[in-house]
């Protein structure tokens, strides 16, 4: 670890975003391709029903009409596929509303938009599951056979759980796919010994990525019957893999072509490409797939809704005795929901002796979730933060002091028993308690503040990078990473670092997947974390090498050199020096008599270094209306070394943004028959930036002993704890408890009713 | 050097004939991009003519037509440049029939050949220079101006020259632009003490590379302005750095995407991409040039001709005492020539205490000319080899021994003073003297045989490239070099070799300019020289990490340990193995324990592998119509470890094939006003299949101390000897020395005609 750096700890501006504010950037639904086609889903008008027949033939003999493939044109015999990804079309019946069911190929979008409509299907309704509770009833209606069910790893990516008990899911009714329980202690002597209990359900909505940039995949077959996939992924080495085994294909043979991701927030994993590909298959032609908003709400990945049943009891000195929690996560029509994880959270976060922390994963007809930054960590914490927050003030308790008397540590065992590696939540929670706002509270009436914490585990992955001299005496790095929130920025700066020039001679190139060193999802606020090392690594390469070479040509010892601003020169003899230029030029040329500089780093951590965010929140309630005002709203997290605090401070506004959006305004609605209510821009109340105060951020740097210059994870923790903290200001405010997200006015004013 | 192989040495295909037996390869020319547009050239109708004025606006308003630049659009002002491939078009004057003038950009190919022929130029002829012997006259037309001769590297990037004397060029008449002279003893003094005397001048035509496919670039222009350009250039960075310079953009502003050389042969280097370039950034839009075969015979850029003045000396006793030679290389309206390993093989070859060698480059008003294999080596081959035949059966010496008697050895001095390395001379010599064609001499008497012999030196460039394992277990190579002549199945069996895979488990990427490590042109013999040691130790590293992992892994020392097909193994434990499937899959996953595989390798070697190629050639001379019948060719060649015996065969075979087109039919005709007068295939007359007997290839195997596994450089020898062999044949059938390339049969009878 350097002890002083040159740029580490520097707000510089992201690389890429000239380009973007210019309007200059290429997404994948600004490809064209000679050749292409387009295709066009047909949906599910109900979310259960059995599929009867499906007539193609009028729509097929449309102008520009190229093909119309069915579900049993891709899976003509054997049972439909159980996971997402590869159940590209519904076959036997629908399970979700939006779900597609045939997809039109086209010479353009508007013949192809034409032809859906001339698709005739015939469905047997069924009576829909639409509430998870409800769903888990041994003779609620079953959505799909317990023994299809197939891997679904998104949510994994983010976090690593171990531990726990596994239970025997295929004794349980037939739409719960998952189920986890972690006990410790004696609940029901911890309740015994407490002088407070508190027991809420607590529930939260499908909560929609929402990001700019709908899902859009490009699909071109090559002459060998492989494919290149133009797709905006966040993870392009996952997506190829599913996609080649969904096709039948070796995973070499596709090469995937990760485009610039417009936003994803782990939204972005794998949809359409299986289904492109097969249609660039079988027309031999190029085909573009890309989704209108509303199909991002009928079929994309929203995050799982919620209910959280949770009792937990306290004493007086302010000890937590017990934590007692029954989690349904509502999986939609596909197993994926983030269980463990935030089962882990919600009883992780304080120390208590006795636990009891069962989780279910429950099948309803809706879409399958994905994840959604924090996977299962707001729902968690909407809960434990509330009920902490309640049993601190039923015992008069401040409730920043009550939650540093049980603050865990680093060390202490979280649910599943593994210790705690280093993390910071006391140091946030002490900065929470030294900030201005905390300190400077207002006393008006219908002001109130609240505060709640969040971590997150952070995800490891294995990663690879190389670092290559330039002609001009620049740098290359090459990785797979996809460039989320200005990552590739950072790996500049940190190859800069190691060689000590100025970042503008640095490029960072996102190479496909047929010649990128590897790289996992971006994703589990882990890039940087694991990502860095792997730059450094490589730089540190391309640094031996290139004093190696100055040596040689400057007659001295290595470690008599130092890198300087495009050149290497012998310490305290400035004229004694080469360029980089000179260097790359003695190197790359016919005849030249040094190899080329061309470092390569490998990272493996797999230590995780938490990451924990507190915030404060202000508000004001309207008694008369029940609007929730967000005065002021208080960001701080423990992110190890702010390698960039511009980018890592909007990373964490930008959580806590979204974190806003989950507790005042978003919710996908469903009808009793599971259709949804809300499926546009103009029904789904994303936050305007009207809807936010300044959020302001304090960066606490308790440094990692792994991450590259100390760095941790930082993209996770500020969404998580927003909602919690919100609901405590209402609280404080207006003396209610609200325990359904969104908080709404209608919600808040009911709340109110029922108080008076 | 391994010791046993399991692959190196085995005749496997190449991985690229399926698809290109199936014509499902594409080339540069089936690339189309949205909004491409097409280019068509306006070529100059004289050799040498200034330019009084180009008309543009008629073809302008054409339609279809979205400009029509010129040189002065390009070159506002300041001298025109005096590198080919940076003076894209002429402005003030043209200096040979068929440069470009003028430049239609248009909507569709037919457009702009429609405007091509609305752009009026007017012109001035000015008197054209197209004998070099005359143009190094003091009063000579002027090409241009010596002061503005650039820098023009690519013919030395086939071979690396040193030593020599430097004339002083700027004191030359103006035409001459490169001069060399290597001296060595006393001339006179070997003239006189030779019994034998022979004094002759020897010429050759232009002759052209006639790849199959011509040249297309295709230039897309970025949004941040730079430019990716699809091109068929054999070396991507040299074509990169070219443009880049050209256009004044940096290096790495041109990404340079390297497409399937249609063939090459030296003459796919830069050419086209800097005005597509050009192009697209002046009109914002992609912009497509391709080459018709007539315009490659125009403009693109062929091997030099050559005018030979050679006086050689031998005693009795077989000692060459004395060579004096003046080589005069016409090398069009661009310097370029290869004068100096010209003289260096021309002196080299034999032992001499006498040398005076010298050697001009001349300008004419002919295309620039370019590398074509071996530059320079089959003209100066053609001179020195017939003198030594007609030195030895002057003498009475049979003309293998007269050869071997004075072959140079390694460690002899070539002209230049330097040692040669390690070669096979007489090892060849010694092959050839006992092959059966040779020893079963027929006695016909319009019957011959001829001999002779070709070196090349190799050329050396550092390079890079790494070895990276895939989810299933495959690996893929990613390297830089361009694949010619299967030179990337090689690179796959090398690190099949490396980490005992069978090669179906390798797959080889040329990765574009932004991506690839360094690798220099695909020429020079030198791809499996260099980059075959580079692409060997990416995998050893590739390999150890395998074997690291597997040992964690089966808990066993990296030293016991094995590779074997798809999997690592504890030495004679076979059911202790961890598939290669399974090391990718616990190593590029989220929580991955180890780092992915990725290996990379850097090679650079200073020392050359020369190698030498001797043929036999038997033919038939017609005694009336003077035609020549190759009726057998026999090539052997030291080629030091033949990686792939079929594919060195078939190199060694095609460079014959091409030796033969030197010998008997090529040559580019020019009129008295440099009008070329035969530019089509039609009348250019390349060897068909029909003039080719079976050509029985001999491979000898003397390994390299320092190539892959003892390889040598392969693609140049081949071609060097043909002439010479087949011109020595005829004397042996016919008695008369042809001293003028291609022996046509005009040629062959007058010599018959003066004999008598």
């Amino acid at each position: 670890m350097e002890a002083t750096t040159m740029l580490i700890g520097r707000s510089i501006p992201r690389m890429d975003s000239p380009q973007k504010v210019r309007g200059q950037t290429r997404y994948t639904d600004d490809l064209h391709v000679p050749g292409m086609l387009h295709a066009r889903l047909v949906t599910a008008p109900y979310a259960h029903a059995r599929i009867l027949g499906v007539e193609t033939s009028q729509a097929v003999s449309l102008p520009g009409v190229v093909a119309v493939i069915t579900g049993r044109d891709l899976f003509p015999e054997g049972p439909e596929p159980a996971e997402r990804a590869r159940h590209m079309l519904a076959r036997d019946k629908v399970i979700y509303y939006g779900q597609p069911v045939a997809v039109v190929v086209a010479e353009t979008a508007e013949a192809a938009a034409d032809a859906v409509e001339a698709v005739r299907i015939d469905y047997e309704p069924l009576p829909a599951v639409v509430d998870p509770v409800a769903a888990m009833r041994p003779d609620a209606p079953v959505i799909r056979p317990k023994e299809l069910e197939g891997e679904w790893a998104e949510a994994g990516m983010h976090a690593t759980v171990a531990g726990g008990e596994e239970l025997d899911v295929a004794r349980l009714p037939a739409n719960i796919t998952n189920a986890a329980r972690f006990r410790r202690g004696d609940v029901e002597r911890g309740f015994a010994e407490a002088d407070v209990v508190i027991e809420r359900t607590y529930r939260t909505p499908f909560v929609h990525q929402s990001y700019l940039e709908p899902h859009a995949a490009l699909a071109v077959p090559d002459p060998t019957g492989g494919l290149t996939i133009y797709t905006c992924t966040q993870g392009q080495f996952y997506a190829r893999n599913v996609t080649a085994s969904t096709l039948g294909l070796h995973p070499e043979q596709v090469t995937l072509v990760p485009m610039e991701v417009g936003g994803g927030f782990g939204g972005k994993t794998v949809l359409l490409e299986p289904l492109a590909g097969a249609l660039a298959l079988r027309t031999g032609r190029p085909v573009k797939l890309a989704l209108t908003r509303m199909e991002e709400f009928l079929l994309a990945t929203p995050a799982p809704g919620a209910v959280i049943e949770l009792k937990t009891g306290a004493r007086k000195d302010g000890t937590i005795t017990a934590i007692k929690a029954r989690v349904i996560f509502d999986s939609g029509a596909y197993p994926g929901a983030p269980v463990n994880i935030a089962l882990l959270l919600l009883g992780g976060y304080y120390r208590c002796e006795n636990l009891d922390l069962e989780g279910y994963e429950v099948l309803t007809n809706k879409p399958g979730v994905g994840a959604y930054r924090a996977p299962g960590a707001p729902q968690a914490t909407f809960a434990i933060e509330q009920q902490v927050d309640e049993m601190a003030r039923a015992l008069g308790w401040d409730p920043l002091e009550f939650r540093l008397r049980n603050a865990s540590e680093t060390g202490d065992p979280q649910p599943n028993g593994v210790p705690w590696p280093q993390i910071g939540l006391r140091t946030v929670l002490e900065r929470m308690r030294e900030h201005p706002i905390w300190r400077n509270r207002s006393s008006d009436p219908n002001e109130g503040y609240g505060v709640a914490i969040g971590g997150w585990p952070g995800g490891v992955e294995p990663c690879a990078a190389n670092v290559r001299l330039n002609i001009d005496g620049t740098l290359s790095v090459t990785l797979g990473s996809v460039d989320i929130t200005g990552t590739n920025t950072v790996m500049a700066m940190i190859a800069a670092e190691v060689l000590s020039q100025p970042v503008e001679r640095i490029r960072v190139v996102t190479a496909p997947s047929n010649l990128a060193p590897y790289a996992g999802m971006s994703g589990g606020s882990k890039v940087t974390y694991t990502m860095g090392l792997a730059v450094q690594a490589a730089a540190e390469d391309a640094r031996r090498q290139l004093l190696e070479i100055a040596s040689a040509e400057l007659e001295a010892a290595p470690e008599d050199l130092e890198l300087v601003d495009g050149a290497v020169r012998v310490r305290g003899v400035p004229d004694r020096s080469i360029t980089l230029e000179r260097i790359a030029g003695i190197s790359m040329t016919f005849g030249g008599k040094y190899a080329p500089v061309y470092g390569s780093g490998r990272a493996v951590i797999t230590q995780q270094s938490p990451g924990f965010n507190g915030q404060i929140a202000h508000v004001r309630v309207d008694p008369d209306t029940g609007e929730v005002e967000l005065l002021e709203l208080v960001a701080i997290q423990d992110v190890g070394r702010a390698l960039n605090p511009a980018l890592v401070t909007g990373q964490v506004q930008g959580g806590a943004a979204q974190g806003v959006g989950w507790a005042l305004h978003e919710g996908m609605i469903y009808d009793d028959n599971g259709q949804p209510l809300n499926p546009t821009l103009m029904d789904y109340d994303l936050p305007k930036a009207t809807h936010l105060p300044p959020i302001q951020v304090e960066l606490v740097e308790l440094l990692s002993e792994v991450g590259p210059f100390g760095a941790k994870g930082v993209g996770e923790p500020p969404v998580i704890p927003t909602a919690a903290a919100i609901a405590n200001a209402i609280a404080d405010a207006a003396g209610v408890r609200l325990t359904e997200l969104p908080m709404t006015p209608a919600r808040v004013l009911e709340a109110l009713r029922q108080r008076t």
